[in-house]
């Protein structure tokens, strides 16, 4: 299973920068278009978490306009394995805070609709341990 | 591309068991033998991130024994995409606090070495909204 391939790789992080966009823009049409429109599409966000594509939907449209909680990209990891399977994982200053946050997709090439969003979990790093 | 055909569900479902109880041994062993053993692996932790392999795996040895966090499982969903492809995501009740923990995996199978979490989040659920 190759890893990384150049072009695979390309590709995700062009729908991942979309998609980044359409955060700030509060574009419902292309956050829903990221994710797979599917019950089994889950979406665990900072304060909620939405199990199946209509849910999702919902917190979508229930949020507020403006510039989101990213203030920075801290650290961004795409990784691909194979043509139509990648995850991304991102580390992100927060808006206002002084912890991090934490941004993780996985993605799957559909035959037919093409790359889509499987699951993703958004998260506030913790200053410390929880055992 | 099939989903949740059911011995691959049930497959991943042994696996992420193990996983668990090995959580609650502290059994390295076997915590280190479901992760990629790769420089790409991820593992976002409640207070942590571990970026590759060895950084995980010396997070794992780090922690000290115990009960760990998870006091029951609420929701547990399984999702496998096709025979080599699955995520795995949690929420759980926590100990000794009111919010809930969440949980999510990425499982790959691969040619040589079988499924294996290449990619990992686990976080608490903030009480309110950060937009």
């Amino acid at each position: 299973m190759d890893v990384n391939i150049p072009e695979v790789v390309e590709e995700i992080r062009t729908l991942f920068e979309r998609y980044e966009q359409a955060l700030v823009d509060k574009d419902v049409e292309v956050l829903d278009a990221t994710f797979w429109n599917s019950p089994h599409t889950i979406r665990y966000a900072i304060h909620e978490n939405g199990y199946g594509f209509q849910e999702i939907h919902a917190h979508r449209v229930r949020r507020p306009p403006g510039p989101g909680i990213k203030l920075a990209h801290r650290r961004l990891v795409i990784t691909t394995l194979g043509r139509d399977f990648a995850t991304v994982n991102l580390e992100f200053d927060m808006r206002g805070r002084t912890t991090t946050g934490r941004q993780s997709q996985t993605w799957v090439r559909f035959p037919q609709t093409g790359w889509k969003v499987v699951s993703a979990h958004v998260s506030v790093t913790e200053a410390s341990p929880a055992y």
